[in-house]
C-alpha cells in the first residue's frame, strides 16, 4: 500500500504531529479550565500547548515558516480541542488525573514526531533525539509558563527522561530495520508507558543527599 | 507621490513596525515603573516589550537576522521610550488606565504590521493573520512573563480576538482593492477600538458553566 | 602558531562558547539545588541555562540547526555540570555567593562569545554587541523563568549593562588592531569585573524619583 518509504515517513510525521498537537491542545484547555479562564483563554492556551513544541523544533531545524503556521490543520486541531474542553463545563477539571494522562500521551506522540521530523531533515541520531525531547516538552513548558506555574518538566520526577527513552527506542528500532510506522508506535508507547508508570507507582528520581553542616 | 506599490507597502510596514515598537516599549516602561525597577530595568523591559513580537514574527517567517537586530531604529525607539517613561517619575504609574490604552494602541499597530510583513513574505491570508496576531501579542507576553505576571492575553477578555479582527479587516480591505496604507490604518483602528471598547464596557467573554456535581 | 586568523577566530568562538555553556550550566545546577529538584531537574536546568543563550543567538543569526543541537560537546558540558553540582550535595547551596560569581563569569564569556560569532556571521558592530548581550542574558532568563523567579536581568542593578560594556570593549579592541583572542579575554574580563564590582560594592542604578501627589 505504501510503496514509497520517503512518502510514508512524511505521512507518519504529519499524522503524528497533528495528533500530538490535538492531545497537547486538550491539556492546554484543561489548564485553562483549572484557571477558570474565559473561552478565548481556552483557545489561546490550547494553541500554545499544541503548537509551541513543533514551532520550536521547526525553528531549530531551520524549516520556516513552521508547519503549524502554514498548515491550517494544526490551528484547527487546537481550536477544536480548546472549544471542546470548554464545552464540557467545569466537570472537566473534576477528572483529577485527566490532565496528567493526556499530557503523557501527548509527550509520547511528540517525542517520536519530533525525532522523525529531525531525522528527515538530515540531522544525526543524537541531535534528532534531543529535538524530539524538546518538541515533546516545549508545549507543556509554554502552557505552564503562560498560566504562571513552574513547568511540569521540573516538577515531575520522570518526564524529559521518558521522552528521551521513547525517542531513543524509535532510533534504535529504525537501525534494527523496523518500518517507520512500527518504530514510531513503539517509541510513543515507550514514552507514554514510562510516564504513566512513573505517575502510578510514584517513582522518585534521586535527590541530593543532605550533608552535615 | 507613491507610484511603486511594492515600495509603498514596504514603507508602510517599516513605519508601522517602528511605531508599534515605540508604543509597546512605552508599555514596557510603565510595567517597569509599577515594579519599581532601576533605570536599566526600564530599558530592558522596553526593549523586550517593543521588539519581542517582531523578532518572533521574523524568526517564524525565516527573515533572519530580524530587523529589530539589524536596524538601529528599533532599539533606539525602545531606549527612548524606556528612558522617557523613567524621566516622568513615579507619576507615570498614577495614570491608572495609561498602560491599558497604550497597550491597546500597540496591539492595533502590531496586528497590521505583522500581517503586512507576512503577506509581503508570500504567506497565505490565514497564516498572515495568525502571524499578525502573534506579532501583536508577543511583546506583551514577554513583557509580562519577565515581570512575573500572567500575560495580559490570558487575563483580558477580548485581546487576541481584537488583534485577529484587525488583521482580518486588513486582509479583507486589500482583497476589496483598497490601498495598503488605508487598509493598514483601518485594520489598526478596528483592533484598537475593539480592545478599548472591551475595556470601557467591561465586555465579558463566555465562561464555563458550572455543572451540578 | 595560529597563522590563519579566520581559523583562530572560529576556534576562539567555539572554546568560549563551550566554556560559557559549562559555567552557565553550573549556575542552572545551583538554582536546581536551591529549588531542591531531583537529579533530572538538575540536568534540565543545566541544559536550559547553558544552551538557551547560544540557541537564541544562532536562531537570530539564522545559523540553524544551532551548534548546541548538532555539536555534542554543548550538551555534554551541561550534563557534566548538572550532575557535578548534584553530586556536591546540599552544601552547594550553602556557598551563598557561589551562584552570583558563577553567573558573572558566564555573563562575561557569553557576552564575547555571542559578539564574536555575530561578527563572524557578517553582522555590523552594533548588531553584534546587541546579540552578544542577548547571548549573555538569555541563559539566565530561561533558567529563572523555568524556576519561577523574576529573571536576574531585571532584579540586578548592573547586569545587561555589564554585558554590553564587555561586548563593546571587544569590538573596540578589534578595531584597534588587537588579536581576536586578546580582545575576547579583555572583553570577558570587563564584563565579569564590572558585574562582580557591582555586587561587591552594591552599586545602585538610578531609580525613579518620587513625585509629589
Amino acid at each position: 500500500m505504501f510503496d514509497d518509504p520517503q512518502l510514508l515517513s512524511a505521512q507518519v510525521g504529519v499524522v503524528l504531529d497533528v495528533l500530538g498537537t490535538f492531545v497537547f491542545a486538550v491539556s492546554g484547555g484543561l489548564v485553562a479550565a483549572r484557571a477558570r479562564l474565559d473561552v478565548f483563554g481556552f483557545v489561546v492556551l490550547a494553541l500554545a500547548a499544541g503548537c509551541a513544541g513543533g514551532v520550536v523544533r521547526d525553528l531549530l531545524i531551520g524549516d520556516t515558516p513552521p508547519a503549524a503556521i502554514t498548515d491550517w490543520r494544526y490551528a484547527a486541531a487546537c481550536v477544536v480541542a480548546g472549544l471542546g474542553v470548554f464545552a464540557l463545563g467545569q466537570q472537566s477539571v473534576r477528572v483529577t488525573d485527566g490532565l496528567r494522562v493526556v499530557d503523557a500521551v501527548g509527550l509520547g506522540i511528540f517525542a517520536v514526531a519530533g525525532t522523525v521530523k529531525s531525522l528527515e531533515a538530515g540531522l544525526g541520531d543524537a541531535a534528532s533525539i534531543g529535538l524530539g525531547v524538546l518538541t515533546a516538552i516545549g508545549g507543556g513548558i509554554v502552557r505552564d509558563l503562560l498560566s504562571g506555574t513552574v513547568p511540569v518538566v521540573l516538577r515531575a520526577d520522570i518526564y524529559a527522561v521518558a521522552a528521551a527513552a521513547g525517542a531513543f527506542a524509535l532510533v534504535l528500532a529504525i537501525h534494527l530495520g523496523q518500518p517507520m510506522w512500527l518504530a514510531a508506535i513503539g517509541g510513543a508507547a515507550v514514552t507514554t508507558t514510562l510516564r504513566l508508570a512513573a505517575i502510578h507507582f510514584a517513582w522518585q528520581a534521586p535527590r541530593q543527599r543532605e550533608t552535615s553542616p
